[in-house]
């Protein structure tokens, strides 16, 4: 890691972020296999459709920036995931199980709201319009899975939980 | 872990939380000592009160469920801290590093945001308003913190690393 200044940091986060899309890639058809409610099964394919366009945006924007497309390991989504997925194999009731994988997933979620929201910030600072078109598109995206998570917990899966 | 139904999961969540906390506490010195600018330390040490206060919320807490307040190891709050500590380390140039930092403790504040927020909606199906009251002001608390610090961002601090 090589981080002189705000351009470098830009580079590293976008490797972080990119570290991290690509983990949700392959955990998401897990949690959606592991699902007992069909909407939440079909949130998690959805916001896999999702994820894939986002790491699509996220190789044009390193294509931009001429630096090549590549992840760096980023342990907050490693242990965010890991968390989820210990859940996830421990507990035995479908409807307990859906309401902790929901939860993991809003942190997932919400750890994608503040690191593109970080990068947003720092992509105005550095000139880079572009780029800030593609990241808004994303963390526009993020919050809406966050947002249609928290009604599907609210309207039905933590209440068959409870 | 032994999680059966969602009052384990909301006892095992709040046993995340008050490790990620106690976590926090020991962090937050380390960040204010590093910060550059004087009033991101100062957010810091402000955190670092208001954090020791959840933590006794928490107590309370656990108290009024008649359970021991005690952590559960939460890798996620590890993997968010070890990624801030990692830039704090690395990073020379002071207005980049205290950039790195800000972003990192905005991380840590999305994280206890889904946190409490998932708690929030558990507890109200629990049937639990007492607590529910608790976190809440907690919650309250965290998006203060967040949007400080993204004020800070957006003033001062990127400004400096740009």
């Amino acid at each position: 890691m090589k981080v002189d200044n705000l351009s470098d940091l830009f580079v590293h986060t976008l490797k972080d972020i990119y570290f991290a899309e690509n983990q949700i890639i392959k955990a998401l058809p897990k949690m959606a296999k592991a699902a007992d409610s069909k909407e939440l099964a079909r949130a998690f394919d959805h916001h896999l459709e999702e994820t894939k366009e986002q790491v699509a945006r996220l190789d044009q924007i390193f294509k931009m920036l001429g630096k090549r497309a590549e992840g760096e390991k980023c342990p907050a989504i490693e242990g965010i995931l890991k968390e989820g997925e210990d859940l996830m194999k421990h507990i035995k009731d479908p409807d307990t199980r859906d309401a902790a994988m929901l939860a993991a997933a809003q942190a997932v979620e919400h750890y994608e709201i503040t690191r593109y929201g970080t990068l947003i910030s720092w992509g105005g600072l550095l000139d880079l319009p572009d780029v800030v078109k593609l990241l808004s598109m994303t963390l526009k995206e993020e919050y809406g899975a966050d947002s249609k998570l928290s009604k599907l917990a609210e309207s039905k899966l933590n209440r068959e939980a409870a």
